[in-house]
């Protein structure tokens, strides 16, 4: 199993993968995720079929992993030593162009997921656990620190709490969710929630 | 302007009107809304198009019209005497397979909202406003009996979280939305966030 991870993972550069996330990355905010094709990603990156599928397995696959790619990645660096200066720095990885740009881009992705349950597994598995395991990190130290009691029952929301308040912005409120809404939407539900004190 | 909406409503009957919202939301499950078409309407309703667009205005009028519609809109009778009992009772007026139907029918209806500025506009004037004007009152009780403080922070949220861990469920957990998860995440999260003690 090691053996053929190397194998397979050698076949091409990390800069020349960071290139084809990037070319999957503009098809899709160019035609969605329906309309991305395989042979489009092969075209635009001049690179076979065959690489391709052998590298990613399919166009889910390859769709997450160029999505999950895009994200700076740098949360295991923070620790503020409280949970809001934790979930504020999170939100502050980003600026708000980013932070428009990303939340254009998990819509499409997020529209496709409805109608395709291989997406939504792909999805899941290789985006939301490991998002989810950055966060429950968070959250335990929280939790070892006296600030959340481990048995509160938003625990079991958190996702569902930070994915609510970023995906409703633009389909409630016509507008990309922006820092000062995330900040302000961490202070006002998440934490009070969590049974955190904010100032 | 009371004239002239009379003379419109006075066109057709409550018992037509509700047949052809039926027809409205069986082609939206069928099709999606951007494959729902007028011409499909009039041919499954035997209505003429000029008399569908005499009435509704356009096609995201008449959907969303229907989708409301749809709803058993006994929210107004609901007083209970605490903000829980409210919420709770909001709940129950569906059984599972009902919040599971509104739930696919609302999936189509945002993945469409996302690409078209016109549906959100008439989702957000007639849906979500005439919906939050029911949630206003039962939460302004909640304020008048001082459960909930009138500058509560979460009070800017509380579509956001509401919509969004309807929303989230089937995202995340694909499954969809049922009774247990809605008074189970209204218990960890809503009524927290606005700091109303729960059991």
């Amino acid at each position: 199993m090691a053996e053929a991870a190397v194998a397979r993972r050698s076949r091409i550069t990390p800069e020349r993968e960071a290139e084809l996330y990037e070319a999957v990355l503009d098809l899709l905010r160019e035609v969605g995720y329906d309309a991305l094709t395989m042979d489009a990603v092969a075209a635009r990156t001049r690179s076979s079929k065959a690489t391709l599928y052998r590298q990613w397995g399919g166009k889910a696959e390859l769709v997450v992993k160029a999505v999950r790619h895009s994200k700076p990645g740098k949360t295991g660096e923070i620790d503020t030593g409280t949970l809001r200066g934790d979930l504020h720095a999170l939100v502050e990885l980003d600026d708000d162009c980013t932070i428009e740009q990303n939340s254009a881009l998990m819509r499409g992705v997020a529209m496709a997921m409805h109608n395709n349950a291989d997406l939504r597994r792909v999805f899941r598995d290789q985006f939301i656990e490991p998002e989810m395991a950055e966060f429950r990190r968070v959250i335990q130290r929280a939790v070892d620190r006296g600030e959340v009691r481990p048995d509160c029952p938003a625990l079991d929301f958190l996702l569902h709490m930070l994915v609510g308040g970023f995906a409703t912005r633009a389909l409630l409120d016509d507008q990309p969710p922006s820092r000062a809404f995330l900040l302000s939407y961490i202070d006002a539900v998440v934490l009070p929630a969590l049974g955190v004190p904010t100032p």
